[in-house]
């Protein structure tokens, strides 16, 4: 990868605003947990590991703006950031998940001073984004298997570096199998209404040298028609204990399609995205987002003004059209309520 | 229909250039076939049926610009015309059929003079126009009792008024069946890369007075998902002689869903779509288009300069999955090659 998308830096959080990609490569230096949640809820910075990055950064910052001495207010500031930060995205299950880290920390009766406390919230938002670090090495390492020595990916949305603290979880497989001498061609889903394939998945790829070709969406099915894709290799929003997983609107279809044409469809998450606490994908909210988001999305509207307008942000794909999970324990098969209830 | 789509005006072609909509409504005033040609091209004018009329009344505008004496020399010049016109789109079959009976005319030993050429040429052209008018009609008429009483329908791209000489194939269905009083709620996609049906398709039928929601593409697995789509309905661009189907990209991955949540699939399309002479989908030649339509579409870039962009702007739709075709014959049902066979 070949930019940070977010790290902390001194006393604040630095990040890329990917509503500006790929025409502008613009940082925000966030010293406010406010501004920080407007960020993730703009998707300023988006995709799920990156968003529990963010918001362990968020509950941290909370931590150090607070400039008293009593450690019962400033525990009660972060209570308030990490309320703030939890209403941002519904969907995206490593929001909840780093909050709760964060939460546990504020429950630490040994640590006494506000001082003591504002370096414990640090170290555990450092040590969040340290773990995915880690955690997408391990997925890239365990992913790339799954490839063949020359294979043609389809990928949705954009699971890469720009979604995560590293290089990210569908595309670092993508990144590892390259780096092991593999030859990827990738076809990245453009991703309506928000274009993160077409403005993030493209660009990031094309950086790191690996032959990429934008698609629209609807063209997948066409693809593998001409039978010129090998596999599809999305990431994951949310996953539940049976193998539900939310992703981004249009990973069901791809599901389908691949069902249809015999070819495997993989999902590459880090552990933080199964939600061990529900059963099936039904209990999954769904974000549903603004319109304009559809009809005003070219900076030139699409859609004449009074017409509705219908703008889910996910889907569920349900676990029978799943091959395997990446995960950085290592890859997951069928039957997924046994193997997944391992991971835990 | 609020408006007419395509005319004759005295002595030329007048349309609406659909690639100013929703914004503008822009008629354009054309005497000369290459800039018909044009129109044609860049989907100023676009649906097969609409683009059958196009091309009719582009070899009359080419009989009545010759200004000469000689009937051989008139001839040549349509000659010229109907060469110019056949390099416009390679997939819609109704731009060949419509020029193959204007090339008939041409070849009509009984006229004699330039003039009465001429009008033969006009004439004929009109009757492509007001053949394609009454079709509609009947389509409509029989494909409203498709739909039930209460019913939501989910259609891709334009397959309305905007793409015929009247009220549309598929949308046609839908406006009868709203005239005879059905309670019809229309899902569109937005259809990328030229969103004619964010542009066209809402607009047109919110003018009608019907319920009408946009979506992205890649939302429509999700509806379904929801149980919320009765029925998949769209046009046609060419249909092979066993009803593989080309249409508007996009619409083979929704025919795999329909197939996949058990809902009807069917396609609006005059007998004028049906191409006898391939016995199936393979021999349809797919056009592919530039890639600016998919990174640069509305006044924004968003997808990174240099990087690759495939653009088909059609797929096939197996027969397989189609549940029956709606023409102005009636409507026909497997097994198609022996049903399409009795449209000849």
């Amino acid at each position: 990868m070949p930019v940070k998308t977010i790290e902390w830096i001194g006393d604040h959080v630095r990040l890329i605003d990917q509503t500006r990609l790929p025409e502008e490569l613009v940082y925000l230096d966030i010293d406010q947990v406010d501004k920080l949640a407007e960020a993730i809820r703009m998707l300023r910075i988006r995709g799920a590991p990156a968003i529990g990055v963010a918001a362990g950064m968020g509950v941290a910052l909370a931590a150090q703006q607070y400039h008293g001495r009593s450690v019962k207010e400033m525990l009660q500031k972060v209570r308030e950031a990490i309320g703030i930060l939890s209403k941002t995205r519904p969907t995206a299950v490593n929001l909840f998940w780093a909050l709760n880290r964060m939460e546990k920390i504020s429950q630490d009766d040994g640590v006494q001073s506000v001082k003591a406390y504002q370096k414990r919230f640090l170290d555990e938002a450092l040590t969040i984004y340290e773990e995915d670090r880690q955690i997408c090495r391990r997925m890239g390492q365990y992913g790339a298997f799954l490839l063949d020595q020359s294979a043609t990916v389809l990928t949705h949305c954009n699971a890469g570096g720009l979604a995560t603290a590293d290089f990210g979880t569908a595309l670092g497989v993508i990144y590892t199998a390259h780096e092991l001498g593999k030859v990827i061609k990738v076809y990245a889903d453009e991703t309506r209404p928000l274009l993160q394939g077409a403005r993030l998945t493209s660009w990031e790829l094309k950086a790191s040298g690996i032959d990429v070709t934008v698609i629209c969406d609807s063209a997948a099915g066409f693809l593998m028609q001409q039978d010129k894709i090998d596999c599809v290799l999305v990431g994951g929003d949310r996953i539940a204990s049976n193998g539900d997983t939310a992703n981004k609107v249009g990973t069901y279809g791809l599901a389908v399609l691949a069902e249809k044409h015999k070819i495997p469809f993989y999902v590459a998450a880090p552990t933080s995205t199964f939600d061990f606490s529900i059963g099936s994908g039904k209990e999954i909210p769904i974000e549903e987002r603004a319109g304009e988001e559809v009809s005003f999305g070219f900076g030139k509207r699409t859609v004449s003004e009074g017409i509705n307008i219908y703008n889910p942000a996910f889907d569920i794909t349900p676990d029978t059209l799943i091959s395997a999970f990446v995960t950085e324990k290592g890859i997951i098969y069928p039957p997924f309520s046994e193997s997944i209830a391992q991971l835990k």
